[in-house]
């Protein structure tokens, strides 16, 4: 959590640290009187780790690969993405062991969340985080999520796409994009002809269907690299657009 | 982003806000100039439903039951709710149908959650999540990942026990209780003495492990309630002890 | 077993002991003589506890919870069971170690499958059986099995919820009622809108559907108590109603 | 059900079957008195078919396949099934519109089942049924649950085979081979040498390991020739050996 | 592998085996010079066992079972395989322990997978492999995978069944049948009367659908008792009718 | 088989294809004569498309996206593809609707399967063709079996990667590379510290877990991308070193 993040939370106030999550005990309100049922500071006590001392995004990965020096072009995108994001996303210092496995990810990723598509931005975040929570990917879960809020100004929408995606309140077409994605994701080998004309129907074009293809296919990758290495989101992403 | 939502939002600094949630595009940095990759008013005016007219919590539930009158318990149990919480939670309202099954309702979960038990409040509501993460139930995610970050004054445990229970940084007593209940969830038919053995090593008492077992019993319940109705969390949850 | 039950079997005739339960083998009737292939006291033999000095229902859970002394309401209760019922059926002597816990899960229990309801108590019980067989709960599939036998004075009604509840010859009502218990089982995220409309296409109200819910989901959670304490039926179950 | 049957239901006190299956309701203990709240009258008339034209055994299966003449071998079998049990099971009529198709599952049936073997006739039925409640097939579970019962002399037995077999008190010896055989089942692509040797280890031959496996293979072909065919159990089974 | 196999191999010429099995490294293109990436002997250097001691199908099985002296008809039968196909089946091998069991067993596959039927031989073979890729069977998927190439004289339709069914372009008929064979497989459990309606639709007799439901039974048994022994096929298939 | 198929077979020539893949039928070696069984020609005919006017491998892939014109480099890799191979793999045709993406496609491709790695190619190509089976992926496994056959000039592993990879003879090294992928490939959320740390035990560096988890990642997102658009192997990758 960064230095901000951290006060914020300090300068709560303590009664609504107090409030209890859920309703108060039955007895409590026969009784006349509230009992101190939700102490959040023994509840707390009770943690194994209160407060633990490793941060939850350091390391990045479990994996000890110490990084490189960067090309030109890779060192100006950290610095743009430090200037722009104020931090340098985590999966970028995953893949900083090698410069060229670096650049092919990066190149591989802007391409297809961020080039020409007939899906939005929007759209193609929503099918990350739904193929990241087929998958329970945390570190795709939490930053992806933050960008699903983010693009759509709707932050229940990326609480949705990480919890179930049926129960967002969207059209037939995201619908059907999402439910061909966490098929894809979840039985591969069951996709078949009926399925693309089901995309064709909901007013997807050929290319459509490749992307939303490519980006499902994309985060069945990063899911798994991110789970095979443990790899821990940018804390800061957690509080965004919120 | 359009601009409505930047002035709903208005108290944040606008410079935040519009930074991708993603890092920028390669070419934009061999350009040298930053191209406006992420123009969020689009991606957002590509959303069905970018303005939705029905509150994603309103009903409460998919069935037509309408309310009946309340006993005078239960009037003052949804006034204190009302009180402490701002609001009464859905699953009461969803259940205001009938008296009887509203209080028998709030009897056992207030017995369960909130009643004596070596296991702490935290660690009921964790367990709540990771069982609610397992059967992905909408409902109970939020609210009790809400419970979660409340208790624990952590607001990434809370996302973890949405996300995925296995990253969180827990102690192994914690883990021991979550492997359970989560077993206890997917696959009940194949809890043996082995696992309740693993709870004892674990430091749980006998009483402990009923109530480990009760806690998870209690959300398998819950969740499916709640998924059968389509029930929609209070969306006041979503921002709380972010 | 109970004494009733030791008598019945000690009873039979020694001859339908020596059938054998499955068709002689092709050989001896080619040898025109019949080996007594079928031995049951040599079979038995076999049988690493042929005759178990510990009866499969005592003690009744794997946890050892001493029982409390009852209020007078739940005392009368377990009075009334045995002189009803001829015993008291393990569950409640599984939550006699708390008198609350007893009392709360006695008041959701009898509300849920004895209340009023646009579902027949049969009806409720076959949701118990199916529910259970999906979750493979030995003691709900022998306690509610005994009851759809008893309800139906149909035995085969009862095995066939335990079995496979497909197979019943069961009218399209029940047949939804079972569909929709089973799905919210085994896919509680997958239950929507159209699962819903199929209920209602099928003749159950508003009401009926949250009844349907309640019951399913309430043997989800006893179901799990059950396999995570080791919860043995009482023996005399085994022979009801047959 | 058979003539016996009818007689036996028939001849069942009318008191026993008013006696609720379960606890009387909390409510009715309150009030001092005992609402009929279990009617089975009643709830017996709320089943679609309360007294089916159809007996569930007839036909054999959902196949119109007319038997052929049977070889004089075969006509000798099904002459000594009728003598010895009362009845030609169901799966025998099944295959009798062929007549090799009847010898191959004949020789083949009684050569595993009642055949030389390290396992008893009573192990190999147990296998029979842990097999067929993993595949959920109500032919082989009342068939062969019924054989269960009848060569261990303890009813309970056969129904944990059908229930879950991981609830019995039976030995390592026994529960290494369910566990074998269920496996097997389930996931026989995982089946390995470490399998084989938890075998050995339980004190298996290399012959019983075999046996092991062809018991538990040849179910998982009936199991699937009946579900395919719906093949329905003589309804005399139910009763056998409670 | 047979000595001609060996033989084939060494013929081939040194430059096929160079060329590298996917296309040349883009960096090679860039270099104007391509690298001798693809080096085969390197790379099989670096596999654990490059020249295996132990052939792959020697011994047929991983259980210790001595044969028999066979009797007439079977000692014909391996004789008769010898002379047609070039060696004995492993399968049978695998049997020949014990006289009556390897009778039992050739007589059932003879009748399923050669006898008469409405099916044709390559269909039946069809259901085979389909059925053995479900369960992941290598036996079944090598030996039977071999017959739909040379029934069929198409390589790829061999491949395909071995590798998803449901990529091969065969018509309606055969999709159906494949269709049910591995839902069958698959759970059984849950085929119904609309299953067997479909078969009906797309043209199979009541024979049909059960010759179909017998060769996926059969292969669902073989596919267990192949795992359960690790028996391996006989090397030569591998190189048939490719 | 009837007449006319034995009759339509004898067209072949008698070497290779007219031996029957399966052992010949009992009876015919009862009546002291065999008959020719295995007739490929007749059951060809049976097959619903015997000559398919259709390629196997045309069109690449179900969506229509027509090609652009490619830059240079990806002429020139065209070009050396063709040269080297004697074809185009389908999977380059596929990404040829758009430079950019086929270029980084390739880029990441060969990288990861040609770059410098403490995984020989071999290795690489085995992990593709293991993780292709778990997710049923026909492009990939045809042409990635195709190169585990070259690059290991054993054509049985390839064979073993595609059908079951635990079946195969390998090392411990292998093995625990092929569970890792295979698990992270089927669940991935269940991969921690543990699954890491046997790598490190079976002499895998913190680089070469990362490789053995970029490859099985890669081939998640191929698999995807080739199911959810039908892609279709080039028809020379089945017979290629056999």
């Amino acid at each position: 959590m960064g230095k901000a993040d951290k006060l914020k939370i300090a300068g709560k106030p303590a009664g609504l640290k107090a409030a209890p999550p859920a309703p108060p005990p039955l007895r409590a309100i026969k009784g006349g009187k509230t009992a101190p049922a939700a102490k959040p500071g023994t509840a707390k006590s009770a943690l194994a780790k209160p407060a633990p001392a490793q941060p939850d995004d350091a390391p990045a990965i479990a994996l000890n690969l110490p990084p490189v020096k960067l090309s030109p072009a890779m060192t100006a995108y950290f610095k743009k993405c430090q200037d722009k994001l104020g931090f340098v996303p985590n999966v970028l210092l995953a893949y900083a062991f090698d410069n060229a496995k670096l650049e092919s990810f990066v190149a591989l990723y802007n391409d297809l969340m961020l080039g020409d598509s007939g899906l939005s931005k929007l759209e193609r975040e929503m099918i990350a985080v739904a193929v990241s929570s087929q998958n329970r990917c945390y570190y795709c879960l939490v930053a992806h999520g933050a960008a699903v809020r983010q693009y759509s100004g709707n932050p229940l929408l990326g609480e949705q796409m990480v919890m179930n995606y049926r129960v967002a309140r969207i059209g037939k077409r995201q619908r059907a994009m999402l439910d061909f994605a966490v098929k894809l994701t979840a039985q591969p080998w069951n996709v078949e002809d009926a399925d693309r004309e089901r995309l064709r129907r909901a007013g997807f074009s050929e290319r459509d269907i490749w992307d939303i293809a490519a980006v499902a296919g994309f985060f069945n990758m990063s899911n798994r690299v991110a789970s095979a290495t443990d790899m821990r989101p940018n804390t800061v992403y957690h509080g965004q657009a919120r």
